[in-house]
C-alpha cells in the first residue's frame, strides 16, 4: 500500500523504466538512464539518484565513484506512465563520465556529429587512473 | 556514405533509439518517444519530428492529427550514442495528447502522483469526437 505509487509506473518486460535527467536550475538535459523498481524506490527514499546499470546489471548510485551525485528535487511521470523525468541538482556540475556537464554533447551539423561542449574536468582526475 | 551519421547511433535490437524532446525556448521537457532509422532520417530531412509508434508499429509524424508539429532546431546524441535529444519549437504550445504542454504533468508528492499542469485545450477540440 505504502508503495502503490510504484505500481502506477508501466515497467517494461525487463522491469525497467527510462529516465530523463534535467538540471533543475538551468534546465539543461544532463543524461538519460534506466531504473528498476528498487532504483526508483531508493532514489525517492534517499533523495539522490540511483539507476539500474543495464551493462553491469546492478544498481548504480550516481556519483558513487565520481562524487557527482544528483540531488533529486522532483520526480515526474509522463502521460503513458512509461517514462520518468528527474529534476536534479548536479554536484560538481558534471553529469557525464567524459567529464562534461551533459551527456548530450554531440550535435548534428550538416550530416556530422560535432562535439559542442567542453570537458570540464579530465575523467582521469575524476575516476583516477585504472 | 551520405547517411553515415545514422550508423553512429547505437540502435536497440529492435532498431530503435529513445528520444528526449525539449522545448528550445523555455527548456521544458515535453515528451519522451522512440525513433527508428527511418524516423530519424525523415526528422532531419524534413526539419519536423517523426517518431516510431511502438503501439501502432508505424511512423508517426508528430502533429499529423493534432496540428501540433514540432519544428526541430537541434538534434543531439549522448555519450553512449544510445539516446537522442531533440530541441524543438512546439506548435500550439501543446505536446501531450491530453492537451497539456508537457507529457510529464504528474509529480510525485508524499507518495502520490499529483497532476501539476493544466489542460491547455480539450483533447476533443484537438482531435475531434470519435
Amino acid at each position: 500500500m505504502v508503495d502503490s505509487w510504484l505500481n502506477k509506473v508501466n515497467w517494461t518486460q525487463d522491469g525497467l523504466v527510462p529516465v530523463v535527467v534535467q538540471e533543475a536550475g538551468g534546465g539543461k538535459v544532463l543524461m538519460f538512464a534506466w531504473m528498476n523498481r528498487e532504483a526508483l524506490k531508493r532514489t525517492v527514499s534517499s533523495g539522490e539518484a540511483v539507476y539500474w546499470s543495464r551493462s553491469r546489471k546492478k544498481l548504480w548510485r550516481k556519483g558513487e565513484e565520481s562524487g557527482h551525485v544528483q540531488k533529486v528535487l522532483e520526480v515526474r511521470l509522463d502521460c503513458d506512465a512509461d517514462a520518468i523525468l528527474l529534476k536534479v541538482e548536479q554536484a560538481g556540475g558534471i553529469a557525464c563520465h567524459t567529464g562534461r556537464e551533459s551527456c548530450f554533447f554531440r550535435k548534428l551539423e550538416n550530416g556530422r556529429w560535432v562535439e559542442t561542449e567542453p570537458v570540464v574536468k579530465d575523467p582521469q582526475a575524476i575516476y583516477g587512473k585504472k
